[in-house]
């Protein structure tokens, strides 16, 4: 239960093309090529999928929410149960988020106090404290092998002097959190923020190296601002980030961002994306997305996606699998959510051999050539 | 699929201990271990279970439903992926229902005619015939391995004059879908009728065994009249019924009520209240049943039942349960079904061991002295 040295974190090279790189996270319960994608399990589960068929689909380290497992089923039970690795049961490694981003979202149910947030609960109205203290306690005791600091996610069209204000905030309470955790064999994250402005992003991931985190968030992105911001957010951030510490791009998800993450030197992602996508019937293949709830899937007898191995892939017609989601039979979700992640999966362990052969710039471009990012594909007859 | 002539079909008995039986159910999809609980698959899956979960809390037979496949996704559809073994990915054997139950359950949305009843869907209002020559018609096209005739199952507490008009009925409609039926290596099911009258499920046994179907099912029981009648009207139905056939009860699957059916010489049940209950949190133990949502369970660390091999009491504790409950997480419903199943295959598995070493009577006491029907017990602490 994480309660190893430090000495078991870390994140070693195997390869570097361009600025994507390839390595191996190492962690207490086990180690992560890297780039990986980590699954959503929001409430110590990733909705729909047993561990064994996390485990299936390819998935070595999946994320929890502090905010939500905080309030349900609380921190205390999951930490008799001998912490989120014991009461999920997946055995590897596990992130829980801070709970930062989720207090943030509750707009108008929550308000900023010099310590931190004060917020009612979405399920029942109650009302919590956040501080970083508070945050890290919960942390530790949920016994995550990674934990984020607790920060500031400023909206993106939020005005400059705010962002700053929010970084600042973001940046005292990073010092807060290093000072609260005590948890040996637990690496804690430090968060960039800084919003849509490069030289702020800079800023931010220069103040957190100098606290000197065993690994980096880039936080506050693919919140709505535009890719090209995105994009060059990130290269600022990246830039003044350790080379030898993992970096981790919160909430991005869909095929296309994960790969201009990659191609921009980030080793990490998480998003609900692909597993909220499943759930809706949208669906991965290599042409871009398909919705298989469209009346043409309905005698489609073909599997979803050509030569994917997954478990639906291998056993179900496209016909199949719209009908249950017409049904609306809990077996869609399953299935979907299967391929889903399975596909994420399988292209960034084609991108990480394409890193570790040298040739990461052919992949993303070939994959770009025949990727669309419209649910407007439609079915051949 | 099922293209094989009828000897592929057949029942082989193997041993009795009063009126309880063990035996073989013999079908172009493979055998069956006789007495055997069917899961019900209505819209060709059942709720939240893939193929290889059913095999794994040892399911070998599926029921799916006429009615709901012939309005979505259709017949031609199912027929068009090569039948419903094919469609759904079950190769295991499959009994269709023929319907009746439920185009009679729709109530004000039917009407009577002198060759079936016009209907209107469920799902879209639109109106719909069936006969027994087309509901034949579609369970040939559906290709299931056991079709059942078309039956009018009367209200529990209908006038005797109306059940027995229902009777004729349903007698009437038997002769005509043997007419109708031409599949070879699909066996065509008699129903019994004849509300809770003792001689009229007598005579209703007598006059479909004279038709000399391959097997026969005792419907209209366990719809609301009680416990004493429904064995009563059960028994008098077996009494007239072929020692040779197999026998099946419709619309039983309580623990105690299977058993009370095996021992008055019942080889089939199917019911949906194991699956519907799993996804309410009602769940079965040795001692009766248990709801999981239930705030006891909060931190109570044990497997669900003790001793139970499942996937869910294997892996996971009850407090993971409650929480996935609580938490309206669709794991869960994967996690309790399988356990219930699993508790129905391993109890009737066992009733079939005391059968065939004549400790039946024992077995069933034994069974009915442990066990509470409510839902009252409570965690040990």
């Amino acid at each position: 239960m994480g309660r190893e040295s430090l000495e078991a974190f870390g994140w070693e090279p195997q390869g570097q093309d361009g600025a994507a790189r390839a390595g191996l996270l190492v962690t207490p319960h086990g180690s992560v090529p890297t780039p990986a994608f980590m699954p959503v399990g929001t409430q110590a589960t990733v909705k729909s999928m047993t561990p064994r068929d996390l485990r299936e689909v390819g998935a070595r380290i999946v994320l929890a929410n502090t905010y939500h497992l905080y309030l349900r089923p609380g921190v205390e039970t999951v930490e008799r149960a001998g912490g989120l690795h014991s009461f999920m049961q997946w055995d590897g490694p596990i992130l829980t988020d801070s709970g930062g981003f989720q207090v943030w979202s509750l707009a108008n149910r929550r308000t900023v106090t010099a310590d931190g947030v004060r917020f009612r609960s979405h399920l029942d109205g109650s009302e919590h404290v956040f501080t970083p203290a508070t945050v890290m306690d919960a942390q530790q005791r949920l016994g995550a092998d990674i934990v984020m600091a607790f920060d500031e996610c400023a909206p993106h069209d939020a005005p400059r002097s705010y962002v700053e204000e929010a970084m600042q905030r973001t940046h005292d309470w990073a010092v807060r959190c290093k000072e609260a955790h005590s948890q040996p064999g637990q690496a804690l994250f430090g968060i960039v923020q800084g919003g849509v402005w490069p030289d702020l992003r800079g800023q931010s991931a220069e103040y957190l190296s100098s606290l000197d985190f065993p690994g980096y968030a880039i936080g506050g992105l693919s919140v709505g601002e535009g890719k090209t911001q995105m994009a060059v957010a990130l290269e600022a951030a990246v830039e003044c980030l350790s080379t030898t510490k993992p970096r981790y791009l919160m909430g991005v998800g869909a095929p296309e961002d994960l790969l201009a993450g990659i191609a921009r030197g980030v080793d990490m992602f998480d998003c609900v994306l692909p597993t909220r996508n499943a759930r809706n019937g949208t669906l991965l293949v290599n042409e871009g997305r398909i919705n298989i709830r469209n009346g043409a899937f309905r005698q489609d007898l073909r599997p979803l996606e050509d030569g994917c191995t997954c478990y639906t892939c291998a056993t179900f017609s496209r016909a199949y699998l719209h009908h249950l989601f017409r049904a609306e039979e809990l077996l869609a979700y399953t299935l979907a959510t299967t391929h889903n992640l399975t596909h994420l999966t399988r292209l960034i362990a084609s991108a990480r051999d394409a890193i570790l052969e040298s040739r990461f710039t052919e992949f993303h471009q070939s994959f770009l050539t025949q990727y669309r990012t419209r649910s407007d594909i439609q079915p051949h007859t």
